[in-house]
């Protein structure tokens, strides 16, 4: 069969050839759409246990709970990574689980970034032989990207690892899960203690579907921790430790207000393309990014929004403190959080009684019986490349390499009425609209315009938009034009040189294949 | 093989003939002990299917929520029963599944009340033709009394309920939810509304594994819906009606003190037998019912708190407006309730910040990574009959008719340091303490302590309450004493006479059966 034969490409629905197999990972399916996929089959059940009264669920050492887990040789494991920078968990339990000797596990966390740099030396030591996750960053990306592992990384967003947890396409044998605040059960939040993060959205999910779980906190409160994201009824073990994180590395201060002339005049147009585009009604929902041109927008919405005394609705996603501060103004109703993304939302979360947690399935998984992605309106994306069929790049680097994260950007693409690119036409010497992407993570036909601080794009498919931008005298060009604009300034760039191996796989929502990254020259 | 001869029968750990198997049900465990059955397998997984943006959820009548999930003759349909004797959901929607003619399907609601009267007809016209639930009462009670019902019904506990369910022993094809509060796309909350009712708990379960779940609604609120206790990612359709209850017979106003003198003095009792246990510490646990012993309890144990300034750390369970108000005197921490038993609960719910609804499972499945129930210091617990081996039957009259619900009776005893028995030694001529009870609901060795109005016997088990109660002076008898005190004015009870027809099977939380209920003659 052609599926077997090793890697074979096919050209997917994109024009991305991708493999129909991979030794290690086993048959994929090529992209066909961003809803075409009819799911089947059950959610995945984990072992049912009995826990007896009276039952302690303590440890004393990561060692001891990773004894009682059971986990051996080969196994999957599972991290959060709402710890950010400061996170101390995963590198603390890979070194144990190093030094009882269990190897070749894959390591299936919701993101890697920087701190995780320790796991190159775990690939080296065959500790680690996989990894998905949602993106990495530093010197660990570097090295996946020069080809350290043997089986391509995988890489999925927020809402398709939730999808793929729940489907029981990536089983987690053990989750361990750092707890800011934890009862002695097993209820835990993410917003009290030293190493407070906020939500847990992502957490939630491996709690709920793991076979075995195991929280470290470093903040034991007494029982019963209430709320909580993740509940008694899904822990097994839970083990106190001196410390989860760097609360420097956890939460990063206040969001500051760009002062970039461009970033402003990027918002300026998003701003004016939201206000045409027939979405910024009463009741609207809408979701940003951290970026400065993205929390310029908001800034530029907000202002909108007095002058019209419009409400909206609710704010998802990653949630920044100027939200927070718009949802105390009235100007939103209600927030909904799978990431507090600085210090004024992670205290919010426990503070503000419409400021609620969710998990990352809630958020966007495609596959549940409707997520709350499918609500919004608005969304507000970054890019580092966008091509002239409208697809994204969030994750490969001008030289290629891996330096970014899918997170919830198909997602939130394929769920918004208006999903909305912002980025510079040019970074440095660097196009950002090309003639074809480095990477795809987010597929064209789910983006409707592109808006720069020299023009707006707008998709095709969307001549309802091109209408109203037009109407409203946005400065709107064609895709090819904006490229040509940037090409001007730049030169055509270079292509990047690739060796063949495939590093990586880029998953859409669905589970299907969109992408590959290969390893760098 | 003798499991499949027809209705063998085989002695169960407490002595009750129970059947190995029986015809459209299958084969049985017979009850081993509280804690003897080790769990296998895995955790039920429903259908996994795709909600795609923009989709509506709302349909406009019962019908068409029947014809879109696909129900058809066989399946298994459920309901909560926190709109209690007020419920219009059950019948409305059994009239329109007769009126398409549907039949043959398996009633699985959480419980059932008066109100469900209807459902004797839907019997007749076949409509119904299994029952699973944790009790019954009124016309339709006795109806399975008198076997109007081929297959036997089968009664599981709260706990055992939210077990069978996870397990997938009991696999729900669709679920029709009253939602007293309700947005367009499925989140849900009890506390709001005309109809409401307080904690959603029992719908929780149906909601996370029913394959179809369909909310009925006659409170449609503007999406986001928070907080929500059913979520949408687990709601299919939601359809609008006029009413879902009966205000009056949902929630009942302020509970009253009770001034019955036999009350009081077991109040009395109980309260001193609990000041002596050892169990009445800072940082106490708690569940009382809603009699009016119990509740007398509850009062003098607060007169005890205040006195010893001592405070507790949860309230579990069925929770009344008493403990909303201890709550907020300071004496009770944290309210955990899976069922608001009066106004003051079913209010506070939504506007407390420490009173939190859980779900049946988070309260009592024993197969869970550990329920609420398996935390509790201290359950009173109420009861029809009390046996010399503390055996406890709070389902069947004094005429063998079924009467009562198995309700979290069997689970707090099992999970609680203290189970506490709060009976009169005698109802009218009918003695409450006797040589075997009519049927068992709670097995004796998780029983610890019965209290009545005439003394107090503790189970030989606890050697330590034993001396614990004597060294505090209380009046303390063996439970044959008791039993001899009653009958002195009683007189033997006449045994009731019993067809052989199995009427009833009644499950032990763990899914075994610990007894049968048959027809009375």
């Amino acid at each position: 069969m052609l599926a077997k034969e090793g890697k074979k490409l096919l050209k997917n629905k994109i024009g991305r050839e991708v493999p129909y197999y991979i030794e290690g990972i086993g048959e994929l399916r090529p992209y066909a759409g961003p809803f075409s996929f009819q799911p089947v089959g059950r959610r995945f059940g984990r072992e049912i246990s009995q826990a007896l009264p009276g039952e302690s669920k303590l440890l004393d050492s990561i060692e001891k709970a990773v004894i009682e887990t059971g986990l051996k040789d080969g196994m999957t494991i599972s991290f959060h990574h709402h710890l950010r920078e400061g996170d101390y968990i995963l590198n603390m339990v890979l070194d144990t689980i190093f030094k009882m000797g269990i190897k070749n596990l894959t390591l299936a966390p919701s993101s890697l970034t920087e701190v995780h740099r320790p796991v190159i030396e775990h690939i080296k030591n065959g500790v680690v032989t996989k990894i998905i996750t949602s993106g990495v960053r530093g010197p660990l990306a570097e090295a996946i990207s020069n080809g350290i592992l043997d089986t391509p990384i995988i890489i999925r967003s927020h809402g398709g690892r939730a999808r793929s947890i729940e489907a029981g396409d990536s089983q987690i044998d053990v989750a361990f899960l750092g707890a800011p605040c934890c009862d002695e059960y097993g209820n835990a939040n993410g917003h009290n203690g030293q190493s407070f993060c906020g939500s847990l959205g992502y957490a939630m999910v491996d709690a709920q579907y793991a076979n075995k779980v195991v929280l470290i906190t470093d903040n034991l409160v007494p029982y019963p921790n209430v709320p909580a994201s993740i509940l008694q009824t899904d822990v097994d073990y839970i083990v106190k430790v001196d410390a989860i994180g760097d609360p420097n590395g956890i939460v990063s201060g206040a969001t500051r207000y760009t002062k970039n002339p461009r970033e402003l005049l990027i918002a300026k147009y998003a701003a004016s393309a939201i206000e045409a585009s027939g979405y910024f009604v009463p009741g609207f929902s809408i979701q940003c990014g951290t970026g400065g041109a993205s929390l310029a927008v908001a800034r530029f919405i907000r202002e909108k929004m007095i002058a019209k005394d419009m409400k909206a609705s609710f704010a998802l996603g990653g949630i920044t403190g100027q939200f927070v501060e718009m949802q105390k103004e009235g100007l939103i109703s209600k927030l909904y959080d799978t990431q507090s993304f600085d210090l004024a939302a992670a205290k919010s979360i426990g503070e503000n009684p419409n400021h609620y947690d969710i998990s990352a399935s809630f958020y966007a998984n495609p596959h549940n019986k409707g997520c709350a992605v499918n609500k919004l309106d608005i969304v507000l994306l970054s890019a580092l490349e966008v091509d002239t069929n409208f697809n994204v790049n969030v994750i490969t680097g001008s030289d290629g390499v891996i330096r970014g994260a899918s997170g919830g950007h198909c997602d939130t693409a394929a769920g918004a009425k208006l999903a909305m690119i912002v980025a510079p036409l040019i970074r440095g010497r660097i196009p950002t609209i090309v003639e074809r992407v480095n990477t795809v993570i987010t597929p064209g036909e789910t983006i409707d315009v592109v808006v720069t601080d020299r023009g707006i794009a707008v998709n095709p498919l969307r001549q309802d938009l091109l209408e109203r931008f037009t109407n409203a005298k946005l400065p709107v060009f064609t895709i090819e034009e904006l490229k040509e604009k940037a090409e001007k300034i730049t030169g055509m760039p270079k292509p990047i040189e690739y060796e063949d191996k495939i590093v990586g796989i880029v998953e859409y929502r669905d589970g299907s294949i969109i992408d590959v990254i290969r390893q760098v020259k």
